[in-house]
């Protein structure tokens, strides 16, 4: 086991990284103790969470909605759950993102801790403390920003990771080497992702690395005032698509990522699109998708990043150095209305 | 007008105490604010919200609901509300606490401001950062604690403040009286709340005297680890009954208040239940309801100053000095069925 402390504005968050989810025993009481997760979960791992006190909600990114967190609360309630109970999420990105969510509104507060049991989640998902639920098409549109007091890596999880699961995982590696590591996008150009797959220390150290970017980033900015955003990079026009087309996280952002280094040519002279696009692919994820650019410009209007009539875009001057640029909604408009596969 | 500023852990308050609600106009600018508030303000002050973008509940507790939550979220995204937007809380503790609510959560925050339109909000509810909505009959069960920019204190909207109103003001007033301030509790045993009404000086200086009080205790405990659980006294049975019986929050907590004098006398050797109860009931403040003991206690055990199997019960000493006493649930129980009246 590794361990790992990051302190942020209000509080520090601990990383076990490399240890087994026995390892939570030691982090929360039993008896004061509540894991959230999904169906999926707690079919593959029934033993492993057999004498915790659970709620398990549906899979899947249509559980992360209001009428979700209000089941959750009556649950809660009727556990009997006080000020004291520690909420633990056990899954992907949608279980800890809705676990932070209940926790922070609970009672005004309870502590939580994660077990990220996707690779999505390892290294991206569970870190920096947003959490949340969509309203409709929005993503995101309504949540706060607070720190989990621990988080669980156990490499196990990710044996039942369907194949899809493991793609997704890859959309947001590409995305941190893409803004902050050109060494780490140089080492992906000579892999392959089964590779990680079947060696489990290679995995370690890709699932440690991206801890750290994401973590060193969110630390400096935790409340996304500056270098917070560039991890936005993919996910203006991503998070129209996710939910409009129904497309993974992953597939969603690989495709605003695609769009993006379009734009990037066209404002900061951007050159290396190609190299992002056969990286993309060659992880199995998808550059385009035919939309109808009218509906992709409602959800971006309302997209947490526009301000008043311009939209704060995430693009690249080079493979591993992103820029926030603001851009006029009708320019916007304009490029996207030429570089969107329309069908 | 008189400025006052307190600085919490995370943020400043401005108070703007003795103006008048066109100074609003200094602190917001029109074309990014939304006024929340409900139709019994709308429809009495009609003209000064006219040229606001607005959003209006129904009025009293069953507007403190998730689901109006998720109604007034909808409404700022047809609005188009952005992070910039200014979300202002303009009328009683319900509306000021589900504004400072979705406030916390709509886009993972935004400003907000309160106009406190009825004296229990101006002395209390706008004053510390406490949000949230009910849950059934549990009061507050989710929420966040996070600070207003701004209250701005305008009193001539309770010249049109029902009597009813006037009392349920009063009996926070008593709270603070009762817990802090002995020579403010001397000064209420020799006036009568009519006076108040006329007397705009004595008024504006009671106003005063509570805000600073209230703001106090908060600035020096904002998380409620210590001092602030004070501020909570009659609010264990008050807040029981109060959904329960359909109490408005002044009554409720009035017979929490004489209930938990009662208490006190058998905990603490308080001697001056006599006085606290005569007090009350000369501001037209209720001391007791008949109730069912076991529907009570099932409220009191979701109660969120429960811990594990005892209850933080705030108890006086004597008049002005409070103290928090935890009770075991049994006993309390046994307490309360000696002495709550049961018809």
């Amino acid at each position: 086991m590794q361990r790992i402390a990051y302190t942020f504005t209000n509080s520090t968050v601990q990383y076990y990284l490399d240890t087994d989810f026995i390892h939570l025993e030691k982090l929360a009481d039993r008896e004061h103790a509540v894991i959230i997760t999904d169906e999926h979960i707690q079919r593959r791992h029934q033993r492993k969470l057999k004498d915790w006190a659970k709620i398990v909600i549906p899979p899947g990114e249509g559980s992360k909605v209001q009428s979700v967190v209000d089941t959750i609360i009556a649950r809660l309630l009727f556990l009997g759950a006080d000020r004291d109970t520690l909420l633990i999420g056990v899954g992907g990105g949608v279980v800890t993102d809705i676990t932070g969510y209940v926790a922070s509104v609970y009672m005004r507060g309870l502590k939580f801790g994660f077990v990220p049991t996707t690779l999505l989640a390892m290294v991206d998902a569970a870190i920096g403390g947003k959490n949340g639920v969509d309203v409709g098409p929005y993503k995101n549109m309504v949540g706060t920003i607070r720190q989990p007091a621990f988080l669980l890596y156990d490499y196990k999880f990710l044996k039942t990771l369907p194949a899809a699961e493991w793609i997704n995982g890859f959309a947001e590696i590409i995305k941190h080497a893409a803004i902050a590591d050109p060494k780490l996008f140089r080492e992906l150009e000579g892999q392959r992702p089964a590779i990680y797959r079947k060696d489990s220390k290679k995995l370690s150290l890709l699932v440690r690395r991206n801890v750290l970017i994401k973590s060193g980033i969110v630390k400096k900015d935790e409340f996304e005032k500056s270098d917070r955003k560039l991890l936005n990079f993919g996910h203006s026009l991503g998070h129209a698509i996710e939910n409009l087309y129904g497309l993974s996280h992953g597939q969603a952002i690989s495709i605003g990522m695609a769009y993006a280094a379009i734009i990037s040519e066209e404002i900061t002279g951007f050159k290396e699109t190609e190299r992002l696009h056969r990286l993309l692919a060659s992880y199995g994820l998808p550059l385009k998708i035919t939309v109808q650019t009218d509906k992709i410009m409602a959800v971006l209007r309302m997209d947490k990043k526009r301000q008043k009539e311009q939209i704060r875009y995430i693009l690249l001057d080079k493979i591993g150095k992103a820029r926030v640029i603001p851009i006029p909604m009708e320019r916007l408009e304009r490029i996207l209305e030429a570089v969107l596969d329309k069908g």
